[in-house]
């Protein structure tokens, strides 16, 4: 029994509004129950040296938390004069994501920062930062299209993200922060909307799992992204 | 005649939501217009260094601006390694007129610390922290006073702040980005319900400005404050 | 009665002495009182990027203090690894007050570095700053002047400033550090030698106060920046 | 047909030369073909603060390039005055990767560190760190168990990683950097010498993986961990 | 010829002002011909930890160039966000050749921090530090002393330092700037009044220098510590 | 009796084993006693701003320590985030150094750089690091000739350092870590081939050393370097 209530492959209540942000090109704030995170797509018409003349445009992500997201009040990264691990380690995961399904060509030599703010933390934020920052990635390339600014659409799917975890005993989908605390196994995975996988990052810490558990949580997730893209495309629609 | 229509002497629509956050023993968004900040609370029960075994308490602020939460991408101040001294100054600005109206020995020996986070930003972000940030602060020490952590009300008066500013040549009430950008004079009060004066901190850049103009700024402030402090009493009824 | 035995509308003794320092462009050591603030102007032919190509100069301000200037031993902050949140609130405040007074198209593209680094303090070193960091200024601009880099006078009035404060209960001017440590409200006022305000900041920490005594310290402020500013005309005679 | 000629599920030669520091606890120089990590632990007789009074022993790690290990001089980290995302991300995972066969209670209140730095980069660095730093440890908990300082041995698993990838459109075992730069899919294995999961992580930037990929690159995995494992049990022996 | 048409053996005019600070324990300002020095000593009842409960006293130095003592300005180290190499070095050898003459079990468990800030630099700072700082530690002990904190004398000898170099083929002593930037050997000599050696630092970047050249420096070098010792005694006579 | 039972005038065995690095175009390990330093030399096309356009080449170093070359783990200044006072003081002589035997206008604009890394410490790194940087140098000047980068040889001699000290009341040559703990008296020489001297840094901590003394550790001194450089010789034949 989850703490919950929920089935063992069904995800939170998930919520997708856009156009949050009077300011950026593309933007949301997505639910996920209790994990809330808001989600802006800022175009910039140049981008990181390695790349300049080159043709490619880029997509980078920056992640966050604001100090009291979390149950406890953390310190702010601003004020403690650096990101920690966790939160580079999280942006740069979302970042690769979502170039995964990026036309760079396509894009030309611009760069969109995807910026990932978690005003509300209930576990599963860096996936939910993967869901709802493709949506801003999406209505900002939307703008771009509609001003013809670029002429083809650089990006090739959907990417949406969830995490799954052994919990009790059993995989189970969507683990909110209740479960995550505890769960033996903790599993993240990034899939566009065919399937075909971006990421798999499973993680033991005491326990090891085995390559049949791991087999069920990507059953899970394969269910769980589905209903996200679902969730995605209605958003947008 | 102000880009917004409003009278001289009219605050932007003012709309205080308690309670947004699930963690926080306080919490609202504000909103004045279009500038967006969330306050949160946060209750630790122990001092700084400096008043260990003082018997006083502490109530402390810390001020973000999300990265697009501006016209154009601001870098992150994570990111960047350190606060902006706009930023220092801010949060230093918000403690301060935040501890003026606290009882601290009544508080006990505990810290509140109250984050202002600025979702969306049209100018005035400073002064809607404050007036939010008192909210979050009331709706933390009402938990205290339920819980009986303390006994007796430490808050000894509504605190709100307001800009105003010589727009066009004339004085004007709660100056918007499109105003704050271009005005002369650019002044923030800091009052309690009674009308009793915190901080002012008036600033010329360019032209110098009058006893007789500061005096006609602090009019519309004082009539600005009245609106917003009873804006609070209505959100926290 | 002052600790200081002054009447209540009198200055600390005030000597600037000029052309302090070997290689500035312009320079003076300020004494108000036991307060002892080195000042620099350092004239660079560009300016920073934000004003490239624009015609304009730029006058910008650095405040330290030597780590014994204080009663007790103050961390240094190059140690530190930072300046304080009060270093750069300080070192913003000298540079706008200064900009205030300056033609800046007159100025040309070039930028004026004023250091201000107080030796010994007793209260007042950010008004001092001001006061003497004009000086510097201005022996600056002559130099220029005197060399025909630039054609016509930038700056277009004297700028001084001075405390006050309520003490004891009533309005006084010119706050030393006895009276600072325990004044419930301390304000700063920079002026022009015209009595053109530039910045008003007036602060209570605990107690609030009210228009009629913000009012007399401004009265007291008028009186004091008057006879700083002949103090200015006498040193640069 | 692979740059360094070798077959799709061979490893490079693996060569590990313990003892390799006077002054350390345990230590170990691996090879992997180019690929060179100088491995050590340090025992400390403390734990962190959240550990304090608990029982509990830590193992953590810290990763480190020398700046000429690889084929383009990079910035020392200590110079530039942090470590990068891609450190803090790679130490987290070996630190994360060798707690999961530690049982800490037997470790008692103490702290091993290990230490991994690369001399030579030729890929898989942090696979290689993985399966050398656990060799450190090896030793280094011999070192205590011999002083009798620990009385069970608290190391409940051999410990090693191997990196696997889609090369030239076939899966292929333990990536050079020749194979890594240009391999769509990137994964990495932790893996217990009983097969059990510690931690996965596959990537893909550009083009994405299927599930039967990813079986594909496990199934390398399993060989190439029997094999590390076996060559840790010849260096200890 | 040197530029200041000094004799190869000369000193420039040598001035110690003591009592300076109105805060410090011990204190002066140190001219070495335009090279001039604000010291203070500042005594604090506690050690750093390495040294708690072992009965010994500390001495140290921290050193810092004003941005506006040099010829050109430089940035402020406070705002660069860190101390130079140069620094360091410099107060690394300030606080090592004081304490050089302590008898520390006599200065019991107490520190001594000695600041030593260039006011104007025209060559030769680090070296007047050492000299100017020990004047300020022999007033800051004479304080403790007369306070009966301590009871012995723990300054056991003079000290102070010169530095001199190759000029133009020939040793000369205490090298201005003008001097110093051109020289082809350059050596910092720190002394007791006894001619006891605490430093020799002698450098050449481009050529080589030798044994007798060395030994013709340090003749030198013992005639101006003799007379800078000497004005040590005047000062503090 | 040294512990080390070596004659007084006896160097610790010297290895220098060249071509370490696959990717350096210089490098060697070079090992005194128990001493091991990793050196490679970097060539960069390019040079510091302060040389473009001056066809003058440039010659920097850089030195670490592995957090467990030392007795005690040290933490890692990457983590540091700072380098120490030390680590800058010795790389800045380690490049100063080497620069005394560059013919800067044969290099020609290009930069190379010298990394140290102490893999095991037991006394005497900046002097093994001077000695092993050279080599490294040495051989990534050869490279640059033989590719015919560069026409005539820019190292004009060769540089090689070693530290002496008084242990246990007398003069003893290459200090190990046991002795230089507790040696009164340390001097660390740079020398070329020639006997030219580069650097000599004497130092007293405690007790205070006679020019006879000097003269007795240079004498050691420059018997050791021969030896040095005969090894060098050597390693690069």
């Amino acid at each position: 029994m989850r703490p919950s209530g929920r089935a063992t492959d069904a995800l939170r209540q998930v919520t997708i509004e856009t156009g949050v942000s009077r300011h950026a090109e593309g933007s949301c704030l997505i639910r996920m129950g209790d994990t809330h995170v808001l989600c802006t797509a800022s175009v910039e018409e140049s981008v990181p040296p390695f790349l300049r003349k080159s043709g490619l445009g880029w997509v980078t992500a920056e992640y966050g938390m604001l100090p009291r997201s979390t149950t406890t009040r953390s310190r702010r990264e601003a004020s403690a004069g650096k990101q920690s691990g966790r939160t580079q380690e999280i942006q740069r995961l979302i970042g690769r994501s979502l170039r995964a399904a990026v036309d760079r060509p396509a894009l030309g030599e611009r760069q969109i920062t995807v910026d990932c703010d978690v005003l509300q933390a209930d576990g599963g934020t860096r996936c939910a930062s993967i869901t709802g920052g493709w949506i801003a990635l999406r209505l900002a390339v939307n703008t771009l299209l509609k001003a013809g600014t670029i002429k083809s659409d650089p990006l090739t799917a959907h990417v949406a993200a969830v995490s799954c975890g052994i919990y009790g005993g059993q995989p189970v989908l969507d683990l909110d922060y209740a479960e995550d605390s505890v769960a033996g196994t903790d599993a993240n995975f990034v899939m566009t909307e065919n399937g075909g996988l971006i990421e798999v990052q499973g993680s033991a810490e005491g326990a090891t799992f085995s390559r049949a558990e791991l087999d069920a949580l990507m059953n899970h997730a394969e269910k769980g992204i589905a209903e996200l893209v679902a969730a995605q495309k209605a958003a947008i629609a």
